[in-house]
Parts: C-alpha cells; sequence; structure tokens
C-alpha cells in the first residue's frame, strides 16, 4: 500500500514569512533567499502586489489610500494564491501600477516551488496567513535608520519632496508601524536585525533554505 | 608557491557566540547545536565555567559574589582558551564547584574543532570575545518568563526558597540583566525570542552549523 500521507508531507512546500518595517531591508533578504536558491526552487510573492484594487475612487483619492494599514491589501486574495501554491498549483499574481495607484491588467505567473517566500510589511500581522509559515522571519532596524533609508529612496527614486515624505512618515507610516508591524514581531520565530546588511545572518538563513532546497 | 593565507582561513573555526539572560533557553540552542554536530565537529564552551576563583574569601562572602556582573569572570583566561582553540591547541577549562564557590582542582580538555560554541549570559558584551565571533546569536525571552524558570529550578533543583529567590533576582540578576545583557543585543547577528522551546529557529542555526560542520 502507498503511504500517500508520507508522500503528501514530503511535497508540501516550505512556507517562510519574511516581516518587518519599511526601508528594514526584509527585501533584500527575501531576494537574496530567492537568489540564491533559483526561481525553480523558491517562489516570492510580495505582499505589495496585493494592494486592494480602487476603481472607483479618483486618482487623487487613490494616492490618499493609506498603503501602511491592514486594510490596503487583499489578504483573501493573497491566502487564496498561498493555498493554491502549497496544493501545488501555478497562480496568477497582479502586477500593482504604483503611478496610477491601480491594479494593472497583467499578471505575474508563479509557479509552485519546493519553498515560498512571502514578503511583506504585514505578513506575521495577519492571523490566518501567519498560521501558514513554517518558518517566521522579522527583519529589524533601528527606526531611525529605516526613515532615513525611506527618505533618500523616495528622494532620489520617486523625486519627492522631504516635506511630503516627513508628513506621509508622520500620519501614516509611523503609526501603522507601531500599531500593526512592531507587535506582530512577537510571533517571529527569528529576528534579524541590522536589515538587509547582516552577512551573518543571511548566511544562517541561505544555509537552511539550501538544506531544503538540496542545492 | 603553497598559498599558506587560504590554507590558514580554511582552517581556522567558526567561532559561534550565544549570549542571552539567565534562564533565556540559551544553553538549550547551544548544546542542540553541540549535540547534533557531535563533539568532533563542535567544541562547547561555557561562559560558567570561567568564575574568578576567591580562595582568600571565607566561603560565606563567597556566596555573596554577584555572579552575575561582568566582573565575576576570567575574561582573560577565556579569551586566551579561544585563541589557543583557534589556533588548533586544546585548552583545560576549569571545573567550576558551585557548592563550594571555588575553581575546582579538575579541568576538562577541550579539543579544537571545526566550529566552537561560547555559551553565557555576557558573552556578547566583553569587547574582545565579542570581536571573535563569526556569528552573535542572542537568545531572548521575556523577562517574566525567564523569572518562572529560575524560580522553578532554584526551588526544584537547589532546594531554595523562593523568598531567597526573589531576593537575589531583584539584588543582582535583574539590575545585571538590564545593565549588561540586554543591552549586549544591540550586537547579535540573530536573535532568538522564545527561548529554548523554539524549533524553527534552531532548524535554521542547525541547518548553518551542519553546513559549516559538513556533517
Amino acid at each position: 500500500m502507498t503511504d500517500l500521507r508520507w508522500a503528501a508531507v514530503d511535497h508540501r512546500p516550505f512556507l517562510i514569512g519574511v516581516a518587518g518595517g519599511s526601508s528594514s531591508g526584509k527585501t533584500t533578504v527575501s531576494e537574496r533567499l530567492a537568489a540564491l536558491a533559483g526561481s525553480a526552487a523558491v517562489a516570492l510573492i510580495k505582499l505589495d502586489s496585493y494592494y486592494v484594487d480602487h476603481p472607483e475612487l479618483p486618482v487623487e483619492q487613490r494616492a490618499m489610500v493609506n498603503y501602511d494599514h491592514p486594510d490596503a491589501f487583499d489578504w483573501q486574495l493573497l491566502n487564496d494564491h498561498v493555498a493554491a501554491l502549497t496544493a501545488g498549483a501555478s497562480v496568477p499574481v497582479p502586477v500593482y501600477d504604483y503611478v496610477h495607484h491601480r491594479r494593472g491588467d497583467e499578471v505575474r505567473t508563479i509557479h509552485p516551488a519546493r519553498i515560498i517566500v512571502v514578503d511583506g510589511i504585514l505578513v506575521l500581522a495577519e492571523p490566518v496567513l501567519r498560521d501558514r509559515f513554517d518558518l517566521k522571519v522579522f527583519v529589524d532596524a533601528e527606526a531611525d535608520i529605516r526613515f532615513i533609508r525611506r527618505l533618500r529612496r523616495d528622494m532620489v527614486e520617486r523625486g519627492r519632496s522631504a516635506d511630503s515624505i516627513i508628513e506621509q512618515y508622520l500620519t501614516t507610516v509611523k503609526p501603522c508601524h507601531e500599531q500593526f508591524i512592531e507587535p506582530s514581531k512577537r510571533y517571529a520565530d527569528v529576528i534579524i536585525p541590522h536589515g538587509g546588511r547582516n552577512e551573518a545572518a543571511l548566511d544562517v538563513l541561505l544555509a537552511r533554505v539550501r538544506e531544503l532546497a538540496d542545492v
């Protein structure tokens, strides 16, 4: 008799959640994991792809949505996609259009893999998603360092003024960090301080991914 | 021409420091690392073996030494031993006699290994030792949970009264934790919350040790 239970256990992907504040370095961590193991071994899903679409709002109002709040994300769709990947199906991940603040018409097909990494500020804050993870990582960085990185990035890459970045930081980014992101750290299995510049910690996570992916 | 530089790099042991508060679960973590890889691959050194000896003090005064303070430890000897192990020599680690609060006459010989784990409350607080580590781990646990573990252990294993445990906790353990141990967390590469019961984090550290030890 074939032991289907063991076959199922053996083939279930290993789910890693990578959370952390805005500009904490979490994307560096998750992209290094994905790059190392190769796309055949690691599927990388970003929470940022799952912003709720608001086609009914004029663009000025869409620009004013609080994108750091849990309500900004389509958790149902993300959870459905993670469930489907876990069961061995490919999923159409939305491509979010940051210029018009809309979910675009295109999708990016993500295929199932031995390891699924879900990256985003709130992935340890949402209980249904959180409970799916086999390994919960929180990438930590001091608040001033996170703000300085965000300031530099938004001034250089997005041509924004320091005033508008500070205004957004104080009205939405910081309050949501303190209310939702920081408290979710208590669910982490591993906390990585010093953001994405922490090679010793990356080597530890990469060893686990290599072991799981057998690469 | 033989490239001695590479040979030296290749053979230098990998040094892991495992710090954390009293009863945080750090010993569980470091002993699991050592057990997994086997003593040929991992040498485990405990800071507790390096209490300063006070033969000049009567036993009642030795019992009153603050064993949570950095001054309670013979850092010079510990650093010499780590340097010797790193250079490929065996070292005679003192065996501390907790009953008489004395360094005993016996020693335990520790042989060099691919991985050297140094475990203890203050191993990330002492700068010379800290700078030797290739990987700095801090095992974290909430203060109330650490106190409850200590209370249970000292009542059951050492037959002490709750009153005396509380007195010691409030006068030396907690102040030294806040002054020396907790601030040393900022030097950690990886923080392991939920002490030694955190299998997901242990699996991550063990993967790194297996990779380094090639076992």
